[in-house]
Order: structure tokens, then C-alpha cells, then sequence
């Protein structure tokens, strides 16, 4: 809802083609469609850049697909998270192109295809258990009109692993990294770049790993400026703001 | 230290310029310089885009200056973070068009102004008592080559507050957002953008705030994709990425 | 137990119309009935305004079924909370006319429905996620006499959403709000009305929302100083407490 | 800013009164004083019920004066919380008849002394050490009109204390309850009353307590259904809460 | 081991009766039976007063079968804890006097029924679901010799309920208070008595309970004095404890 | 306030000796004296066994010496603890046999030295760190009427320390252990002795000591049956506990 | 990747018999294979002399397997911990000389049993449950080539089980000590030996032991000080700290 | 006390030398001497390689020149640890020998430098202000007869600095690894060498760091299997568990 939105009632309204009443509601309504137990909205695209993803975990199935159907409709891309195969054998038979990931353990449809990113982004792992969230991260991001490379697998306890992809990464917009334990590897990859660092801790580890704190503490407190941080396994965040980062500037 | 510099040194050591015991040693002295209790590191800048930041905070006076004057003879913009008027008061000696920044407890030696950003960084508080912690954030990302929006006291309380500087914030190409308390501002200006949103938390706030917890997980959990998060107070960390994101493109 | 109770049995024992044990056993004996693994507490109703809800967690269904049925004889108006559709199968044979509310896990014995409030309450949802939660409040208002609105899904990643419904939450006599993740609409809430505002945390979320935690912290550490806060999940609690404030002055 | 308002503005505008820019902005500035670094928010009291309260902690003398000043003149009553005597040495010198309240931490001035309340707001406390806190929730709600009873030191390791009161207890219509170490008071007070209770855990105790946790968790537990919790040691949000639920119905 | 058994040893010694080498391994062997993945604690009887009692969680069926017949052998009590009636129904094949407690989850042999204790010992809950956890309490402190009086459904919420039991309570030469949720019951217990009062919290709640911290914090900053506190859910320690406070004083 | 004193009241009403008004009053008065910011509490010795009380720590040293005056006048033996040497001097001017003890912050007044105890008790540190929260313990339990023996500074790394101390610990009645660090302490000699041990963790320590939270866990997860815990630092509570326990059964 | 391998690799540089881009290759490639999802380490075994282990948990049978057969080629012996039977009946198809060890949940091809260790390393449980994690550690280090001596179920509430095995924990090279509830194992132990302890946390213990915390801060808080820790439950790296600091000198 | 020592006793008994009462004493008192308030450990040295280390911390400057002189008249070597300069006055007045260790805070007493280590110990850290913690484990080291590498300001966020120091790290026995923030440098450090890594987390950090426990995780979650952990600050532990490992094979 920005300024010309506004100015545009309000000539309307000058020009008494609404009424008072009308050009008020017309303010309210302007952004978003209320379908009961949920509010879908329209405007996001055009804040964000992006249109609504669906956030499957807590959903039902009928809700979920219900909600697809409707966005489907107006967005040539669309994402749903957390969500699994049974799903997916519903969204099918609505919408034949759309894709299956099982790692990521994301529904896609994407028919938009068009790059928007400045550079490329790298999504490098840990270990190998992370690469599910990464996977969330790389689709979030390639769905967002990016090149992504993916480094799996590159750990800080056999430092050659991600020091042979120093130019890789050197050459990145901007790298996303995703390590569970004691969630290291990010302030080793930020001391190697000069670009942004996206940290995402995993809930991988075990005792006093607690779920993937020590991880996030870990990377919160890195001793590499470059580094900031989203929630635990959020792959989706990662890649978003990732793709914001590598947004092309005409945007 | 990257594949070229090693390439130089094999082609010296190729045409008998240097013996082989010299160019395993070269690789290794090639980026810092130990001068005992610390190591000046002369690579930084080559790979993260600013010269060595020191952090004030546990160095001795001695230390700080000591050290101040090693880096400002080769870097043109230095910052010393977390310091006092009493260092202040002795690198005014040694370096006389260094200033002190009082609220953001930062000295700088500010000599190079080549604007290296694509766009503006918004830097928002929630309150007053988070203006030191965001002034860090804007003198960091002022020295690193950037233009800075600053909006103070905009927190959520009083919406109206926030809402009326939209089109500031969305004319940014990322925004800082320090906040203590609840920490609900960057979930609430993650919203009303479509940039990059790094979230600062501050230890401002009582009781179950717990020296800046409750702001850390509220941000952490925020339901806007497009928010990052750096550790407690860290503005100078939300700085640093700042300026990195809104890096123009050539680099 | 009121002075007036007292004065009662005083009276009669002053004139010997019971003896002394007997005075001091009444006393004692006034206000509860225990059947061995209860204490089943008929003096709550005048303390409380309410008749004794029965919390289903943890109780057998043959619990559950024999306190309903000994509650149900006296009072017109019974809640069982964080039940099961099982428990309500029993119900229905030996209670015809009462409900049951899948979203909320409640069932309702609903025959007096006497308006008891002075004004409407609102209970507020951030996301879709969060209506279990909001519908044990809203079920338990109403079944309390109040007249409830509903505003579902109107978190602040959207802020229009929860703007539009400036003017209903504005007519409330108080607010329910019920939130996950950051828990940050309840501070928005908090800033548009004067009335005051019942947070509800939910254990809504992932990572390091750490079951309801973060939206907890948050709440209490509300910038706007007219919220207060329930546990976790406790859409009870919220509702009972916003019945209370909305109870005509007559009481 | 509320409908009324917009509709004013865009009668004025339709009447070519002011410009189509200048509705814009008015819409905007409607509501807020932008002096550098605060925003004092004339809005408040229509919103809210009570003019803008200055949160005296982490703000300087001369802040703090300055605002009091600039807030003085618009409200008749106004309350710096969490300051000290220097303070008000200073605010008499501008303000002669404002008060200083020692134990509260607390200046006053009370100009409008019109009761607003339905009926009398209870203030009770488990100990001595208690007080300050409980004088802070008493102060603000007797500044909004409402009569305050105070029971001070009523703690559960002496339960005939607080039984003793209780008819004070069931004459008010809200009752706050102050207390430290294990909390338990409020559960037993709302067990006493019909009325809302609000509970503030303060940071009174040693060891196990951690600055007032066991508290603020014993009393988001509270097995009594009436009792809804503040922030640690939160007096004024309590004294707030209180006096709009005792906020006569006319408002 | 006691001072008596190693100068039995040394007598024997000194009389060469035994060689240098067996009196070392003697005083070694006194006191317990390896039995390999076992050590089967003999001397702890005349240590504690009571023989071994079989922690049965995290043991097998098998395994708990053997310690059982083992230790049978040698004590007339026998206390399996934390099992089931599978255990049961293999133990009463070996033991058909063995008795199952379904609420406890105890199995008990139970030959030797002398009365040790000074004078009662009372067992108290909060609420109806804490019984398990009492259970076990008072089970141990009967198989232990002692008369138990169980006091169920107790809570603070109700005061009259806990009041009505006063002369019982003051009557007890110990109080064992089993609660959750708040925890606040040992508090006005133990203002109510002049005897030790045992808390045990219980992990009974939801939300901010978590797991039982709520209720434990809470007894560990009792503001009574004469409260101690057993491990969340341990009814066998605190029986256990209760029945040496009680033990009559010729030992 | 027991049955004995309600029926003296019934019987003084019942023959017209004083009002119904008078009688429901008497009854409220029976038990403690209000002087505004306190309730001086004459019932507890009847109670508990002991006469008021007074917890030093956040009392002005007027209102500690106030309390103090008012409470001797009553009663033989007064604590004061967690004061402070300025205090004391302000005692001894008013009452000149009471005593300082410098290690246990207690001012002491020890009029009637009656032995109450059965046994004795035994008073144990792991460290001389710990001597002051055990001189808490002791001198509260020698207050009470106990024998106490003190064994300093035998903690589980030397273990040859506590097993030489055997036959003492042997022969108490109650033992109290006081440790910090991991606080293993009371599940050695929890293993050593057949009598109830009351365990203290302290403070004492660093790192992940977390201010006594460690030797907290510790004690709470005791292995040994007959362990209860006090708070952290709580020497008071334990020597308070265990002088009920050692209390001669006659009362 | 030694000094030593980049000298080969220059000399052959010089000598014309690699390019340049070749030497630079081959320093990147000499230590790993990267196949896909996994960086299989062979330069494991020169750094830290043990070939690759592969941790079982969170990896699919599919994936375990087809590593496992990829490392069995190179390395003697292996280990695959965390793992299950299920996954054994495969490796038994590929592997006929792997075992299977249902304690430790561990799978192991043992062909090479060259001992490699100075001394003895014993391992101590505090329980019967404690044994699975200690196997772990007792079977990788009798994997990597040292004599383990086992001591079950000695914990600290029965002293004499774990002072008469002192000659055997004083006769050993390192202590590996495994102990959930309150930890305090380590620190007896540690009191009794002269040599390195390695203290294991498990997650042993109910209510306030919290998952193996309250174990793991006894450890860390030891009062002995030859202890450091391992994380939670893992005996894998106990054993293995065990091996280096057992490995005889000549490495 | 060993079996030798036990054996000596009893022979001397069995001659008649000693009497019964007396022998039993003998074993009692063989180990330590027992002063009031603290048990001087004469065996210590025997059971563990180092005479009695002083821990300065919480004891008075009397208690501690006391203690010290005690001891320095049996052992060459003495550390005071966390003890300040005004006590070091004390202590070179009457043992000119002694030496300040200022950044480490430590008093030695080095009079015997017999090298008893087998290899050498390599001390790391990660930033300057880790140095103290690091000097308290290098100078314990050198005290107990090792040879050290001191290696400061190495930290991950630059990695050149620790991978040119690789050949110094592979030559040590054990490594000594002290970080602070996010605790990454003993992976890093773990990955390069096949020795143990004892981690020493500092409470050097802010915001999230929490006084050390984000590193504490870290390094108990480390990817490295070789890496042990003491408490947060425990450089003296580090240092005495890193010379036991390094103890030549003979002892």
C-alpha cells in the first residue's frame, strides 16, 4: 500500500467517482483477500519482491492445497515448505508441472525461469545430514530467479575440504552456510570472502548440542564481521535473504 | 591468498629466483605479521573489502593505541570499537584528524570518503536508549563507503511512527533494525520492504528481557523471511554486512 | 467461604441449634465435597463467578466422564478442556445436548446463556496456526456470557491485515491476542487500543522458538504497557481472565 | 488515528481546502512530534486513556528534564518511573508541585484528580522487601483515578496474613499481587477472589530465584485461572493494566 | 564397613588365622557382590536401614527379574520402582506374594511389617494427577515401616481444601508435598506445620512448566523455612527420606 | 490458630462475652500484629518451633534494628541473618549480650540454651570456600537447641578426608553437607551414613559453575536415596531443617 | 598435507614434470575425494592416526553402507557407530568378518590388532545403564590398538565398589570414567589416579537431570583436576582422546 | 594410601608394635594433617605428580600466605592461582625466590626444573585477550616439567594464521587450544594434528557469548573427535590434564 496507491483514491474520490465511505474501505481493502482462517496476501509480491510461500508444517492437507490452488493462480512461482509427499500426490493432480523435492522435502512450481540475481550464490554444508536445509536454501533461492552452487560436505575438522573451494566461494554475491555441532564453519568461510555470509545452524548434533544452540551461539558470536544469522534449519529464510542480497540493482 | 599469488611464487621459484625451502616459507608469511601477543593481519582488507577494525574492549590502553598506530599507517579508515575518551585522548596525540564518536563509544580515523555503495542503508532504532548501539551500526557503515538514513524511536508501540518513514525505508537497499525488548520491529519493517533486513538486538530493556534474550529469540523467530540477525549489541557487525550487501557491484 | 457464611453457623450455634464440634465442622465442611481422588469444589462458582471446568490432560476418560456428570447436575454452564473426541462419544450418551469443538479440544455444556458482559471481547490470531489456541479463549468466553469477535490470521509480516480491523479491536472492552513465533502482535495490538490486552503465547514455531518460549519472552517484555500475559497455550486461562474484566459492574 | 480523523481530512481535501499532497502528509503527521531523538507521541492518550509516561532508566538528567518539560505542558498528569532523587532536584526547579516518591523510584505530578475508576484496585504484597515495586503499580494507578488499597507483607508462610484481608480482597475490582521468591501468593489470592488478578514476580529472593524467574514461573503456572502475569519487577505495566480494567464503562 | 568389622579382620589377623594378603582383600570384599554388568550392594542395609531397592527404569525385564530373585533371597522388603506389569507378571511366577501398585508403578514384596516409625508421616498433593508420584512416596515410606496418612487434591487454588487438613498435618512427625504446576503447596504447608516438610515437584503442567522447573524453583525459594526438596517426580526419595526423619530413636 | 483457640472464642461468644462482630474479628486477630510495612508474626513460634526470624539481606539498617527490638522483647533467641557488622553495632547498643559471628554474616541473640535435640548434628564442607554457609547452618541449628558437629573442607577429590571423618558421620542423627563446585559431596556421604542428609549447594566455584546451578543439578540427581536439597547458599534452611529433624519426639 | 608432500610436488614442478596449473591442482586434490554428498577423507589417517569412522546416526542404510564398503577397501579396521542391526545384516552380506555389538550399537571390521598403546586404559561406569556409552568407548579404543580394562556399576553411593578396583585404576595409562545423575564419579576417580581422566556425561538420570546436564556440569565443575569432558553420551570420542593419550611414543 | 602403605601397618601390627586402636588411626591419619579450616593433602603429590596447588580465589591474604608457607617447606614447586599482587608483597617477604606471573595471576615457587615431559606441549589461542587463561596452562605446564609453544592471536577468522603453524602443532605431544566467542579454533586445530586437544573455553565475548558458554558448547560439540574440554577459564586444568598426558612413561 504505498503513497500512489493512496493518491489514486483520493483523485477518485475528488473527482466524486467514490464516496467517503467507499474511498475509506478502498484504503483498507486494497492489499489483501480474508478467506477465514487465513488472510491471503496480495500485496507481498510487491513488498517482497516474491509471492506467498506456504509454510507447510501445521497445516492440514486440505488446507494446504487448498491455499495452493488459490495462489497458483496469480503467481507463476510458488514454494511450499515443510510439507511431504502425500501433499504432493494431491498438488499433482491439480498442477501436473509441479516438482517434488524429497530432500528439501519442498513442493515447487516453477514456471518463471527468469534470473534476477546480480552474481551467484553458494550454499556450502557441513556435513552431509545438512544438506536437506541446504537444499531448502538452494531452491528457495534458484525459485527466486538465482544461479546456486552447492558445496556439500566440507567440514572445519578437514579444513582442505573447504579450503580447495576457496575460488568458488571467493567468487560468490554472497554464501549461505549451514553446519549443525558446534557450527564453526561460518566464521572459517567469512574470514575466506568479502561478501555476506548468511549462517543457518542445523538441529544436527547430538547431547550437548541441545537441538542445534550450540550451534546458533556459535555462530552469533563468530569472530567474522561478515556474518549474520536466521533460525535453526531455516533453509527458506537463508535462501530468501540471499536472494534479496543478489537482486540485481535496477530493482 | 589466493591461486595467483601462489602462481607468482612458483614461477620465481621455476626460474631459480628462489630456493625451495623460500617458497614454502613465502606461502606461509605471505599475509600477516606477528608481532607477539597479536597478529596484523595485511590480508584482511584484500579479502573482505576494509582494513583491520579493533576492538577496544579488553585491550589496554597501551594496546589500543599501540595498535592504532600500526594500521593507520597503511589503512586510510580505521575505527576502533568499544573504546573511551581516555584512549581518545592519547591517538588525538599521535593523530590529530582522528574523532570521537561519544554515543557509539567509537574513535575514527576517517580519510578516504569514496562512496563505494549502490544504494542507502537505513538504520532504524525502536527506542532512544538504542541509538548508541545503532550509531555503531551507522558509523561502520558511513566509513566502509556508504550513505546512511538514520530513524530513531519508531518502535511498535506507536505504529503510526514507523509507517510514516515507508517510503524512506523502501527507497533503502538494506536495513538495519536495533531493537531491545520484545525485539518486534525488524519482524515489523522486514514486512513493509523488499531489501535485505539485519536485525540488531539490544541489552536495553528489565526483567525477563535477560540482558537482551527475549530480542534475540524474537527476532530469530521472525515471521518476516527477509530478516537476519547479528549477536547482542553487535552494531558493528550490522554495519559490516550492511555495507558488504549494498557493496556496488564491480568488486 | 464468606463472613456472611460464618455469621450463619454462628447464629445458630448461639442458639444451641448445633453444638460446638458441629459449628467448628461445619466451618470446615462448608465448601468442598471429597470423593476420594477429588475434592470436588462446589464453593468455587461463588468465589469465581464460574463453575468448576474440568481439565482434561491427564485424567483417564473414566475420570473425566464421572467428574462431568457430578459437576453437570449442579451447574447449567461445564467446560472440559485439552480433551478428545473419545471422551466426548462418552458424553453425548449420558449428556445429549452438549458439544464438541475439534479446533479447540473442547466440549461444552452450554444451557445457560445468559449476556453477562459489558462490552464485546476480541480474540486476535497471528497467523492461522495459532486459532486452536484463540478458539479455547473465544469458546470459553462465550460459554462465560460474553459476546466474542473473531480476527483471525493478522500478523505483523503484513501489517494492513491487522490495521484494517483497527476499528472492531477498538470497540472491545479487552483484547485476547494469541501468538507464535516472535509473539510481536500483541505490542502492536497493545499500541491501537486503550483497553487492556490479554497476550497468549503459543508453542507455535520452530528452531529456537523453543516450544512457545521466544513468543513468551516477548510478551512480557511488551513495549506497550497495557498487555499482560497467560502461559503458554493457555487459551483458557486468557479467556477467563478477559470475562472477568468484562464483567458488568453489578457484581 | 482513527476513521473520524481521515474522514475530516479528506472532506477538507474534497473541498479543495488543502492539496492533494498536503492530505498525504497530514494523514501522516496526524499524530507524532519527531524532536531528534524521540518521537513524543501526542496520540497516546486518545489511544491509550493516559498521557505519554517517561521510563526514566538509561536516560540522562538532562533527557529526562527535557521531556518531562515538553510533556508537561500538553498533560495534567504525567509519572517518570525508574528515576532518582537527582532528577527531581532538578524537575522541582521547572515544576513545584511536582512529588518525589522515594520508595517508588518515582515522579509525580498528579494536577487531574478525577476519579475514573468503577470500583477500588487492591495492591498486595507476600513481603517488605516487596514494596518498592508494589508502590510503583499503587502510584500509577492512583495518578489514572483509582482508589488503591494497599496490604503490604501478606506472605503464604503465614497464610491467616493474607486470609485476614480477604474481605478487602472480594470488595475490589482487580487486584494486583507483588511478589518475589516463589510467587506463590498470587495463585492463593486468585483462589480468594472473583475478579481479575494481575501478578508481578519481582526479583526479591537469593540463589535458585535468578532475579526473579522462579517467580514470574510459578505464577505463569498459577493453578488459579484468574491470574494473568507482568514482566519481573513491572509495577507501572501492572498499575496500567489494572486501572483500565477498572476504567469506568462510559470510556 | 565399620571400624568393628576391620578390627574383627585385623583380630584374626593378628592371630594368623588369615595371611597378610587375605586380610587386605577381606577388608576389599566385605561389603559387595560383582556379578558382572552389577554390583550387588550388601552392606547397604546396615548403611541406610534399608535394603536394596531396584531402580527399574532402563533395566530389562530379564534383568530386573535376576536382581529381583537375587536380592529377595537375602531382605524381606523389596522395592522395584519405575516398572510395569509385564515385570510383575514374570516376578509373581517366582514371588506369587508380590504385589503390583498400578499408580506407582511398584512392585513390592512386602514380609517384614514391623513398625519403626516415631510417629505418622503425611502425604499431601496438589492435585488429582501428582497421585502417582505420592504414591510412590507413600508406598515406600509404609514398605520402610511407617504409618502413612494421604491428604489428595489439596491445591492452593481451593485454601479451604488444605485448610480443612490442619490438625491432620500438625499431627505428622513429617509432611511429604507432592505438586507441579506452581509448586506452591509446600510453602503453606510448611507454614502450617512445625516438622520438616519434604517437597517434591511433580512434572505435571503445560507450557512454561517445563518438564516440572516451574514447580521445582518454586519449592527450592520456598519462604518457608522448614522445606527441603527431592529430584522432579521422585516420590521413592522423598519416602525414603521421610522414613529415617520418622525412624525411632534407639538406632 | 487452631481448633482449641476457635472453640475458646465459640464458647466466650456462645455465653454472650462478646459480639458476633467481635467474634468473627477476634478470630481474624488471633495470630499477628500489623505495624504498616510489616506483619510481625507472633503465631510462628507456636507454628514452628521457633520465635521470628529476620532475614537481613535488603532491610535498611533502621528497619532491621526496629524489627529486632520488637521481636526480643518476646523471645529468648533471636537470628539475624545475612546482616552486616553496622548493623550489629546498632544491636549492641540496645542489647548488649547479643553476638556477632563474622563468618556467617549472623548477629545472634542466645538467651535460653536448652538442649532440644535428640542426637547430634553433623555439619560438613567439601571446601573452607564453604565455611561461611556452613557456619549459617550450624550456629541456626545451635540456636535451635542442637549439638553440632563441624567437619571442614572434606571434599571428594581427596577422598581419604570424609572416610576418616566416618565414624562421626555415623553417629549423627541429621547431616548437613555444604558444597559447591559439582556438589558430589552429599552422595558420598549420603552413601556413608543411615540418616537423612540435608544437602546445601553454594556458590562457590567458576565457569560453568553458573553461581551454584552445577552443585544444585548435583544434589538434586543425587544417587544416594536419602539426600534432600535447599537452595543455593540457604545454610539458614538447612540448619533449620535439621533441627526439627533432631527435635526430641515429646512436642 | 605436510610440508614434505609440497616439496614432492615442487621438485616435480621444477623438473618440467608438471605445469603449473598441475602443482596448483595438486595441492588442492592430495587429500580428498569428493563423491557427491560426502568428502571421503583420506588423509585422516596421517593426521590424526586412525582411518575414517562413520558415524551411523542420521545417515540411511543405503548411504552407511556404501560408504563403509569405500573406506573397507583402504582401512584395516573400521568402525560405524550410532548405528543398527539392520544395517549389520548388509554389511554381513559385503563384509563377512564385520561384528556386530548390540551394546554399543556399533559395527566393527577389526583385522588389524597390532597393539599400539603405552599402557592399559580402564573404563569406569557409575551404573548399569552407564554401560552402552562406555562399550562405545571401550570398543574404539581396543579397536585402535589398546588393552581396556572394564569396571561396571561403581558409583559413588556404595564408595567401597569403586575403592577396592584403586590398584587397577592406579596401574592404567588413562581413565575413561562414564556416569549419568549427578556426575560425580570423575572427581573420585580423579582423586584416586595420577594420570589423565576423560569424563563422559550420559543422559542417564530423570526430572531435574535434564537430558545428561546436570552430569555434564558436575563434570566440568570437578574438584580434581586431571578431568576433562566429552559432550553427552559420547563414548566414541572418550575412547579415542583415550588412544592418543595412550599411543605409544615413537609417533 | 596404597596397598603397600596398608601392608607396612599391618605387619608392624602383627609384631606387636602398634596396638589395635592405634593401627586403625594410623590408616585414618596417614594422608593428610588437618589445620581448621583446611585439610593440607600430604598425599596429593603421591597420588598425582604435583604437590598442592593453592587456588587463590576466596581466600584472604592471611589464609593464603599461611597455606603457602606450609607448603613450600615440603614441595620445590608451588602455584598460587587467580591471586593478585598485594599477596605476592606478602609472599616475597618471606620466599625471595617466588615470581609474579601478571597477565596469568599467578605466584610460583619453580625450584625443581627437572623435564619429566616426553614431548613438548603447544599452547594456542585464538585471540589476544584468550592470552591470560592460555599463561595460567603454559606456566602449570612448565611448572610441572614440560616444555611449551606458545602460539597466540591464531584464530579461525583468519585462517593463514594457524595453518602456517601447522608444523609446530603436528611436533607436540598434546595441544592446549584457548578461545573465547564462538570456540571454533580446537576443531580447526582438532582436524590438523593426532594428538589429544585439551579446549580451554574463555569467557572472553559479549551479547550471546554468556560468559563463555556459547564457546563451552562449541567445543563439546566439536566435529573434531580428538578434543576434551575443562570449564570455562580453567587454564590451570588444561595445563595439569596436558602435563599428565605429556608425563614420560616410567612414572
Amino acid at each position: 500500500m504505498n503513497t500512489f496507491e493512496i493518491e489514486e483514491i483520493l483523485k477518485a474520490y475528488a473527482e466524486n467517482e467514490i464516496s467517503t465511505a467507499d474511498a475509506a474501505a478502498k484504503i483498507k481493502n486494497l492489499s489483501y483477500e480474508n478467506i477465514g482462517y487465513a488472510r491471503v496476501d496480495h500485496a507481498r509480491a510487491a513488498r517482497q519482491g516474491f509471492p506467498e510461500v506456504i509454510f507447510g508444517q501445521g497445516k492440514t492437507r486440505e488446507q494446504t492445497v487448498a491455499i495452493f490452488e488459490k495462489v497458483a493462480q496469480r503467481a507463476p512461482n510458488v514454494l511450499i515448505t515443510r510439507t511431504n509427499a502425500e501433499v504432493f500426490g494431491e498438488i499433482r493432480n491439480v498442477q501436473t508441472d509441479a516438482e517434488w523435492h524429497e530432500d528439501a522435502k519442498i513442493i515447487r512450481l516453477f514456471r518463471d525461469k527468469t534470473e534476477l540475481g546480480a552474481g551467484e550464490i553458494a550454499v556450502v554444508t557441513a556435513g552431509t545430514s545438512d544438506i536437506p536445509v541446504a537444499e531448502e536454501a538452494a531452491l528457495t533461492a534458484e525459485t527466486m530467479g538465482n544461479r546456486v552452487n552447492r558445496i556439500w560436505d566440507a567440514g572445519v575438522a578437514g579444513l582442505h575440504r573447504i579450503l580447495s573451494e576457496r575460488e568458488v566461494l571467493q567468487s560468490a554475491r554472497v554464501v549461505v552456510v549451514v553446519a549443525g555441532m558446534e557450527g564453526a564453519l561460518p566464521s572459517v568461510v567469512g574470514g575466506l570472502v568479502k561478501v555476506p555470509v548468511i549462517a543457518v545452524p542445523t538441529s544436527i548434533g547430538y547431547g550437548a548440542s541441545f537441538g542445534g544452540i550450540a550451534a546458533l551461539l556459535g555462530m552469533l558470536n563468530s569472530c567474522s564481521s561478515n556474518v549474520s544469522v536466521v533460525n535453526i534449519d531455516n533453509g527458506f529464510g537463508a535462501g530468501f535473504s540471499a536472494s534479496l542480497i543478489n537482486r540485481r540493482q535496477e530493482s
